[in-house]
């Protein structure tokens, strides 16, 4: 999602208007979402016309709201969604974005599955990790900060994914400046040892909690696994059984190569917590 | 500068467009410059229809865009300036801001000076000290953290800024997670022992280099004083003989009260400091 791509295959629909043009500007130069990157937003998985665990997805945009102090009503998003769904003919897969700016222009977005998401679910991710400058504990009483709040300040998530690309790899996992694991530009750190899945803690590590992660951990806990949040660093991940990044639309993908390190795949592991996932 | 203040007393000049009315919306939804901060800014000071050392603002941004891997055009840019200030009918200060988003949207904003500058210039600056959660070195070898880059990401800064109003403070100064003195959310720390000068380093700290702090350095240089790049802790500040927070539009302005502790004012010292920085 870029200002460069075509909109031809695109919904737009602005809260307050209803839908529009995708093409159509709708955000003023002095609104602070643009000027300073100050909103928040969220990224959902359409399936056949019907968003996956909206309600996940709108309850985190309130916390992210009321970091911001950002008016958030959702029964006009859940309008606002339904709107956008009616006008988007597709059967299959598609991406959903939300997105509410400080000069509060709220709009939801439709557009196809990203092209490369497809081979990525197949053959698996290449990544490397990069530090992300904050401690482990960098988030604990400081929520300006603004510690798992999903704000429209992203450069540096971007960067990071252009330096993976420049690297030949697919993503990266951010690393705390004390070298303990964080997070994905765009997705939640998840990994088997044994019968135990792991993820980082949220809180003072400052990383967004996930939703597909959340359900994830819920389901799995009822198929009998054990589930904790745990710091870990990079060298544990290179032991465990499965290291996947998990994101909403995406999935859960299980890493194939992580700082250049090979990683043996395991099928019917990857493809039980794929499931267990909803994908 | 916000998305609901009214545009009535603005200028806004479009790249490639010309001038527009300031309301009219010029940023698209699927825009990266708002849908994820992705692009960068500057902040100008404009004196009687003249932009204030308009060529180190140009070189910044140059570096920015390259950092960013976005085009930069500087003539265009010149000439959307002199575009905007043509439609700029005041006398006395103004401020400006450039902006660049990933979807390549480039445009000019001029306003007046905001309305509490004349009040701070006058009474000194109340400030806390925050943690940034980033070590002191976190940017070495890191260009993915976009240090010294002005990006739009920049919805800490605002968060900060927002818990220093609560806390009844004017500004904030960052401090690292190691304790040590970084940069204000929209300016420069510059403080004077003796006959020395002194900031914090670039490079390896992330912190922006300032134009208006630079202009000063070397003017004060040829008025006799040391300037140097020292790394400082907050206990340095507080025996500092004064503290200043430098930005291009609001000017430097001397410290009044660190985290509660008062400072005495330097009235002559202070008016040679703001003097040199051309304010």
């Amino acid at each position: 999602m870029t200002g460069v791509e075509p909109a031809s295959d695109a919904v737009l629909a602005v809260l307050g208007v209803g839908v529009v043009d995708p093409s159509t500007p709708v955000i003023r130069a002095d609104d602070a979402g643009v000027t300073r990157g100050d909103g928040c937003f969220e990224g959902l998985r359409v399936v056949d016309g019907a968003v996956d665990k909206l309600d996940a997805h709108l309850a985190r945009m309130a916390r992210s709201c009321a970091a911001l102090e950002l008016p958030f009503d959702p029964d006009s998003w859940r309008a606002l969604v339904a709107e956008a769904l009616a006008a988007w003919p597709h059967p299959g897969e598609a991406a959903l974005k939300l997105v509410l700016t400080r000069g509060t222009v709220g709009y939801a977005w439709l557009t196809p599955l990203a092209a490369d998401y497809p081979r990525l679910r197949r053959d698996g991710l290449r990544i490397i990790t990069l530090s992300r400058g904050t401690t482990i504990d960098a988030f604990a009483d400081a929520p300006w900060l603004l510690g798992g709040v999903k704000t429209l300040s992203y450069a540096v998530n971007m960067a990071a994914t252009r330096e993976a690309a420049r690297r030949g790899a697919d993503d990266v996992l951010f690393v705390s400046a004390d070298g303990f694991v964080l997070e994905a530009p765009t997705g939640t750190a998840v990994w088997a040892v044994g019968r135990t899945l792991r993820t980082t803690p949220l809180g003072a590590s400052g990383i967004l909690g996930g939703t597909t992660q959340q359900r994830l951990f819920d389901r799995a806990t009822d198929a009998g696994w054990r589930v904790e949040e745990a710091t870990a660093r990079v060298d544990d991940l290179h032991e465990a059984d499965v290291l996947w990044v998990v994101s909403s639309v995406r999935g859960p993908i299980d890493v194939i190569e992580l700082d250049g390190k090979q990683r043996a795949r395991r099928p019917e592991l990857d493809a039980q917590i794929r499931r267990l996932a909803g994908f």
